[in-house]
Formats: C-alpha cells, structure tokens, sequence
C-alpha cells in the first residue's frame, strides 16, 4: 500500500477519571503529529465505543483542528483499528496526502455500566456477556484439545510480565500462576487476572503517502471482516474464524507468511483470546497455541514475541482506543523506539484486533494491519 | 462522480417503541435491495447516533448479510448522510462495485433523554441544547434581517402540508400560521410545531458502479466537511458557514449552480435551520430566505420545491435515519416514484444534513449531495 505511519502517540491507559478525555486525546494527537512531523492533516478518522455525539470535534477542537472531514467509527473493541484501516485505505486510494487516526475511550466516568441490550438480543437475554462467551469458548477449547488451567494462566503472566517495561500500561505486576488461578473467578474457567480491564485512554497515529522519510513505516497490509453466523456445534471457538480469514487476506496483500513476523499486538481481550489469535494468525495449528507459551515462542526474547506492551490484559481496554494502542507500539518497536521492551531486531509486526459478540455472529469485526518491512 | 444509486428504502418514520429495530432496519434494506434489483453488497456503511455497540451487525444478520466490512459511523444528526458520503467515495474509488448505506434510529425506546455530556462541554453546562442554540440564532437572524414569526412559522405550514402527501411521515397535519405561532413554547421564539420531533426510522440505499441501467440515478457531487470555531459575536447564523462552504465544494464538483437544481431536501430541524439553509444553499441572499417561503419559491408547485417529503419538521427526525431519508425522497423524486408529492420533471436534487452543536463548533458534520442529470 502507498501508506505509511509517520509517526504515533498515545496517553497513559488506566483508571484516571479525574483527566478529561480531550486532554486524554490531546496527548496522543501532539505526540503522533510531533513524533510525524507535521502540523496538519486534511481528514480525520476517529474510533470510539461509546463517546457521546459530536465528541470528536469536540476532542479535536481542544488541538485546533477544525473544518475538515471527521469520520467517527463504531466497531465495538476494532472501532480504532477501523478507523486506522480507513485512514491507510483512503490515503492508499490518493483521496488524502495525510490523515489523522484517533482511538479514545474514557470508561470511568461515562456510566458503563452491565451492557443492556434491547430485549431482542438472544445472547444478552441469556446473560451472555462477553466473559460468558469468552468463558465458554475456552471451556470447549479445553474439553476438545486438552489446554491445561496453567497453560491459560501463563498467557496473564506472560503479558502482566511484559507490560513490567511498558510505563502506560495500567497494570504492571509480577504474578505467579498460582496469583492467576487464585484471583477471583469471573466466569469459569476465566479468573479476574485472565479478563482485561475497563480503562481510559486514547491512542493516535498520523498516516500519510510515502514521501521518502526512511523512519517512517510502512503499511503492508491492512483488512477489515466482519463475521459470519456463529454455528454453536462448531469445534472453533468463537472468532476464530473471522481472525483467521481477515489475516488471510491481510498476509496475501502483504506477500508474507505468519512466520515473517517478528512482533504482534494480538486482541488478548481474555486468556484464552490470545491462544486463539495465535492460531487464527497461524503461530501454531489448531489445538496447539498453548505450546506457544510454553516454549516461549511467544514471550519476549522469543522467536515471535506477542503483546510486548502487555496486550489488553495488563496496558488496560478503553474499547475505543485499544487499536490504536496497538499500531502505536508495534510502530514504536519497527522504529527501535520501544526503549525496555525492545524486541531485537524486529522488522515486521502485525496488529490483530477483533470486536463484538452479539447475537451468534462470529466476531462483529476484525482488523488485521502488517507493518513495516 | 462513477457512483449511482440502485435503489432506496424506508420504513415508516414515527414513534413505534414496539417495532424492533431489526425490523425497522430490515425493511428499509430489504426495499432499497428490491428496488435495484440486487441479492448482495460488498460493504456497508451504517449510520447511527443512539445505537448500542455492535448494533449494525447485528440488524444486518435479521437479512442475512453477514461477512462483509461493515463501517458504523457516528456523525450526529449528519450520521447516515456522512455513511452515504462514505459509500459514494469508495464506489467512485473502485473500492467497491456494490455497497449498502443505512441510517437507523430507534428513540422512542433506548432510553434517549435529555443530553447531559462531560462537564466539560461549556455549552452543555450553561444548559444550551440544540433548541436553545437554534433559537438563539433564530433571535439573532430577526433581530439582524427582519424576518417575522409569521415568515418563521411559515416554514413549518408549507412542509406539513407537503407531509400530507408523504405516507411514511410521523405528522401529516393541515396547520395554519396562527396554530403553529399558539403551539406551545418550546425555545423562544421556537413553538412546538417549529421544532421536529423524536422518532424511530430507517432508510437505506444501495449504490455501485454505473451499470448502464437508465433507472439509476447518478450522485453528480457529495462534499462532507465538519464546521470551525464559532465566532459568538458573527453575524452569521450557527450552521451557515460551513453549510455554504460544503454546498460550495458540492457544486464546484457537480459542475452546477444553486438555481439548477429542481427539488431539495434539506435539514429542517427547527424552522429557522430550513431559511438559513436555503440561503447557505444560494437560493437566496443572506437575510432573505424568509422571502422564499413568502413568494412559494420553495413549496409544492413553485420553482425549486423544498422538503416534499415534509422535512424533519413532518417526517420526524430518527437521528442517525434522517440523512438517508432524504436520500431516498430525492432518488423517489428523480425516479418520478413520489406518487402525490411528485416534483414535476424533476431532474436534479440536492440533500443537505447538518449535524452538531456542542462546544462552539459552527456544525460538527455537514454533507452536501447532488444527485441526477
């Protein structure tokens, strides 16, 4: 693609009611256009879940940035990657030289509350929130191909292990797996520290064509799905089809295989959501992700490192901003500006984040974006 | 443009809490794919404001399309037009060959009430929603050109009684100046029967490439832009500028002038938004767009009919609907489909959405289209 990340900024991500989510935003945007180099941009894409109407001009207003076309997107927890995939596609297709894509969630002070569904959401009927889904999935996952509770549970130690060198991430602690399995159980087989966290933050990434600044980054590829109807009978567990067709688009427009990638930001939204990307992504074959914690494969000084910043597990998931948050350090590490968390040498990274479940439908959205190279 | 729309649909616009907005939605989709006589899409772009996380896909499995990218997009009351705006510039892109846009809104029954944004947004704290903001213009605009209650109320006479002929409109009613002027005070000098109304609704459209079928209208032109700063002490009416600067673009685009065009639907929210429209438009000067009313420029039978399908003032306002609506009045139009409200010989129709009001900006989004010839 003729796309390229000039440059990426985020705020901190955690429980900080007391900081207004213009100035949350406003950090990420001076840090992105500072970091590209520019002062302006002709468009502007915005995710968010549940900011009210009209926030983004009202967030954008607080830089200056006025008079030009915004687009805000919802696609549940893809809605910034959404957003970025639609900047890099409308830049790719000549319709802008430079856009601005802004990820924002402010979780704490926005009273979400247990999600409430009109009466004709069969799932939200029957309780199925998303850590029922989730909690479900991997309980079928383990009843089919023999994942062990320590294996789950070293993917939360993995990433909180990570997120130790990342200084945004809202939760950085050195935890056991016994401190895993002994947290509070949320929906079973999934404990609290297995679920990632409600947060505030906000995530931005300047886009633009390719105009010969060798630290700039490139995008390969980048493709957006939706999910087809969720077959309850199936042996794959919910989402996994969708990640796995979307990122099959995404490695054919990049003309790369899963194994060219040194880095990746998955959507660890829960344990086992992270054991099921790395499969979808095709890490492993099906069934056997869990091996990829096992053997470090996966960790940091590893041969593909998974979530160097800590993943949604322990950076924190204000929905909105997550994907963001990703392009943000996967563009970091291709730069070599990822400081502590360094993965050596990386020249290709991948960003893989998938929204939704309602209503039997395989995943509402995914986007799977490879940078770099 | 290479853009041209197949087929439109709407289901009836009222308060109807115990319709599903499934069913809304699927009727709306299910006349625009009927109508162009197409089974799929390759994409859809959905316009909402209230519709909880994961809504459009979740409306879009009711008819089977399931699969596809799917974009949600949030603009405020310029929602579905800027998901349209989206549709058309994608197909014309070659991104596309066949897309669907559909604007949804359920109000009556998701718990929509008074707007009480972030303390943070001044003009929320100070109590000026967006009645308080169009009438402050409205006193502003009397007190600068003149304009009379009974020119003002006057907006609202003509476009009821053009409801009358619309069986998809919430209030077809016979009303006389002295009935809309006695209706009760909503924000002085706006009456009730000046403001329109919530409602629940959807429309939809499905647009691809030129397929050489003569029934299709072509979109000529569609310019979004979001407004400025808002100079407090302009003699400009909130919404004028960037309503005129995205007609400017639109026209420029269209290769065509304000008096071309044969039949408008523009964005009626309150009385007054139909005269500044008009004149941002350039069917008038500044300050004497109460004089379209007056001389039947702009009503059934005149030179260049405004709003016959009743506008927002008579077909309701379901928010994130509204845009697509107008749409689909307009395609009815040039299609000579709009049975006893028919614009004789209409060839060219122009749609214009504003979308907004917090925190200064002079409209959050507006979304100017100019379709046939």
């Amino acid at each position: 693609m003729n796309a390229f990340v000039y440059g990426v900024g985020s705020s901190n991500f955690g429980k900080q009611p007391e900081i207004r989510v213009e100035d949350l935003a406003a950090r990420a945007i001076l840090e992105a256009l500072s970091a590209a180099e520019v002062d302006t941009v002709e468009a502007v894409y915005v995710g968010t879940v549940f900011g009210p109407p009209g926030l983004s001009q009202r967030v954008l207003q607080r830089v200056g940035i006025t008079r030009v076309p915004v687009l805000t997107i919802e696609n549940t927890c893809a809605s910034s990657t959404t957003a970025f995939h639609e900047a890099v596609t409308a830049v790719d297709a000549g319709r802008w030289d430079r856009a601005l894509a802004l990820g924002l969630e402010k979780m704490t002070s926005v009273g979400v509350g247990p999600i409430e569904p009109e009466s004709s959401d069969p799932e939200a009927r029957s309780g199925m929130a998303l850590p029922a889904i989730y909690a479900m999935s991997a309980s079928r996952y383990i009843a089919c191909f023999g994942l062990t509770e320590t294996q789950l549970a070293s993917v939360s130690v993995k990433n909180h292990r990570q997120a130790l060198a990342n200084p945004r991430a809202q939760y950085r602690a050195k935890l056991s797996v016994e401190d895993v399995l002994s947290s509070r159980m949320i929906a079973d087989p999934l404990t609290l520290y297995q679920c990632c966290a409600i947060s505030d933050g906000a995530a931005a990434a300047v886009i633009g064509k390719d105009r010969g600044d060798r630290t700039d980054v490139r995008v390969r590829a980048s493709a957006l799905r939706s999910g087809g109807l969720w077959d309850y009978r199936s042996a794959h567990v919910w989402g996994f089809e969708v990640t796995r067709d979307t990122a099959q688009t995404a490695f054919e427009q990049a003309a790369l295989a899963p194994q060219d990638v040194d880095v990746f930001e998955v959507h660890d939204a829960f344990t086992i959501a992270e054991i099921v990307a790395t499969e979808a992504l095709g890490l492993a074959p099906e069934g056997r992700g869990g091996e990829l914690v096992d053997s470090g494969h996966t960790a940091m000084g590893g041969r593909q490192p998974v979530n160097p910043s800590g993943g949604l597990l322990s950076r924190g998931h204000p929905v909105g901003a997550t994907g963001l948050a990703q392009v943000a350090e996967i563009v970091w590490q291709l730069s070599g500006a990822a400081a502590d968390r360094q993965v050596d040498g990386a020249r290709i990274g991948l960003v893989e984040t998938l929204g939704g479940g309602t209503a039997g439908i395989d995943g509402n959205g995914c986007v799977v974006t490879v940078l770099g190279g």
